[in-house]
């Protein structure tokens, strides 16, 4: 089965805001095995979207549609739908009801009049209920091609989806589609080049499971995707290419799928039962909110420190007024005193620490923006790394706090 | 003018990626008064590449795509508009020589071929560098009509809008274009009702300047947006709407555009010369990590601490041990004492604090999941809001930091 996709909205041509309706449906048609092969976006725009209609109608079985379902004068969609199918506009009795319910407890002026325009549908066509708004949704069908409406909003969309709109695509495709599984191999430690030598001969000789690499921010994916009968099938053909790739890539996979670095040092340090402090400067409180996204890290994390002026490095973390004197904020040794001393007032089993330049001011020929010290320290131990980012001052950092989180996940793996 | 937008790449409609870069496109086209009334989005499949390249040509004066760029066989951008416009793929010297130095530099094994697929463009097409990236650019022009093709990576695509494309565009269409502008009123401690109730008159019945509420995550924005001959004309149609919704709604609006909370509070402290001191339990660092995205906040902020544990919260901060175990953790006095404690330990004007249950456990029916204290200590006194706040851990922690800044922006506002 082949499907379209089509947002109707001007503030989505005016850049307004992001379609993330799109990818959602589109994520959940290739889930359950259905072909996406054109999105397109309209505006507020009946002729526009009626040809938009005719036109996926001509190439697709279904095509759905988001947005422009709206009580006013603007919204297209009933109309444009019921033009490109060449079906009458009628009231929904059940849709108009729910509608004036909903406006009429809101205080709505004029509500009958708003709920009769988001009432209408196309003749035949079942509507598809919105448990969180308004305007109901439609599945409207002809000459065995169907045509699927839903508000643009997206927890509405969503909603209906769920619960009309993927059971009602499953019943009409039977059994005969497969499904198309995915799993993301998250990787940190390597750029894209060397991440693409490592496995060029997945990424390039197969079909079926595909492997293609991703990039976010520094950070490096690799991609296995599987075409099958069934959910199970399509596992066990990734289940191999995945254990290929994790045996080249060793410790540089850190997790798959949704899994942040952060899920995997929570896990890790609650798995061997250690606690971790930090002190942060340059990263300025994003290790610790990364790691407290992650629920039970309370387990692990006690006590960070973001030491901003050099007082707080000096009173709280005890870094000695001669290091910073002699060496600088920022400097190897004050990024290892930074850690001893939360290691010391978090005890704690293992410290990082942070400090470097995020910019955009505040460089120097010596220490330009972007360099960045990622301390460690633990019982018997320290260490140090020195990095040179780049990027805007959310960039650097992302991206120092990443690589403190790894420095982090790297020496608990070899250490305990 | 008319332009369209072709989103080129699997990914999208497989619904693995948001599409960002199209509205970031539509945006700024908007900005400078290009119309687009047409978004299209296609696999890497060159057919439809060519497909689509052609119908867009056929209804628009510019044609922009993004993605499929890439070196590999899959990337079909380079060829599909080579073919939609009927003219031959050169290999650019330029281009050539600028991917395989980036190539070679990241150790990339067969440098040379990459380098000769990514600096192909159509003859006579200007090549559009790539600052951040190996693939080049190009804008290709014939009969009156061109084709500009970026790469589909944000960062990259987006400095060559802004150092290249957006000047063509400009230069291309003289000065006869209108413009549309719009200036959007950020607004917290207020729900979406409350707002709407306050300025209804103004949402229905203006078109030009027309004034419009968003929702994100609990923050309430109205975006008032003006169509003129000039940008000048526009920003003085917006001028005096702006200024009735701020007479109307008061502190409630903190900025505009793209001031976030921490920025309105890092200027509203430095500007009165005032520092801040911070301490988590609850948004785990996150306050700490909103205030440090801005630039120059070291002038307001020495010190932040995040007090999972009771020993933090006594040690560091100084939280007396038995109104810990009086109130427990979470409750008004704690949020309070930790205030106090930030305050004299980092020696600031004021300090926040906040303490909660973000769950998703440790919840209890005296103490549910979404509790929040946040704690105001001043040299002079104290302060506590209590919140209920819902939704999942990331919304509370950041719902939670919304507020905590919002309290402290107000102190500040009244008292100094």
């Amino acid at each position: 089965m082949r499907a379209e996709v089509i947002s109707i909205g001007t503030e989505l041509l005016l850049g307004q805001i992001v379609d993330t309706n799109a990818a959602y449906i589109c994520r959940r048609l290739a889930e359950i095995g259905i072909d996406v092969f054109h999105r397109v976006t309209v505006g507020d725009n009946l002729d526009r979207a009626v040809a938009a209609i005719a036109d996926a109608l001509s190439r697709a079985d279904v095509v759905i549609t988001t947005g422009g379902l709206g009580p006013t004068e603007d919204d297209p969609t009933r109309e444009a739908v019921a033009r490109a199918m060449g079906l009458p506009l009628v009231v929904s009795e059940e849709a108009r009801r729910h509608a004036e319910s909903l406006l009429a407890r809101a205080g709505h002026e004029a509500a009958g009049e708003s709920a009769v325009r988001q009432a209408r549908i196309p003749e035949g066509a079942a509507t598809v209920d919105n448990d969180r708004g308004t305007a109901c949704g439609f599945i409207a069908e002809k000459g065995g091609k169907a045509v699927i409406s839903m508000p643009g909003v997206p927890g509405e969309m969503r909603g209906m989806m769920e619960s009309t709109v993927l059971p009602y695509l499953r019943s009409r495709m039977g059994n005969a589609a497969g499904v198309i599984l995915w799993k993301v191999l998250k990787i940190c430690g390597r750029g894209e080049a060397s991440v693409e030598d490592e496995v060029r001969d997945l990424l390039h000789c197969r079909t079926n499971p595909t492997v293609a690499p991703l990039v976010s921010l520094g950070e490096v994916m690799l991609r296995i995707t599987a075409k099958a009968g069934s959910p199970e099938e399509a596992e066990a053909m990734i289940a191999p290419v995945e254990a290929e790739i994790r045996e080249r890539l060793g410790d540089d996979v850190y997790g798959t799928d949704d899994d942040e670095l952060q899920d995997a040092v929570v896990r890790l340090l609650a798995g061997r039962g250690l606690s971790c402090a930090v002190a942060e400067s340059v990263t300025g409180g994003l290790i610790a909110h990364k790691l407290t996204q992650v629920p039970g890290c309370s387990a692990v994390l006690g006590l960070a420190v973001t030491s901003y002026s050099n007082e707080a490095k000096r009173e709280i973390l005890g870094v000695p007024a001669e290091v910073l004197e002699r060496h600088g904020a920022v400097s190897r040794e004050v990024a290892i005193a930074m850690a001893k001393g939360v290691l010391a007032r978090g005890r704690a089993d293992v410290a990082i620490s942070t400090t470097g330049i995020a910019g955009p001011s505040g460089g120097s020929a010596k220490k330009p923006v972007g360099l960045v010290f990622v301390g460690l320290a633990w019982r018997r131990g320290v260490a140090c790394a020195r990095l040179s980012l780049f990027g805007t001052r959310t960039e650097i950092k992302e991206r120092a706090a990443r690589r403190a989180l790894d420095l982090l996940r790297r020496h608990v793996l070899r250490r305990w």
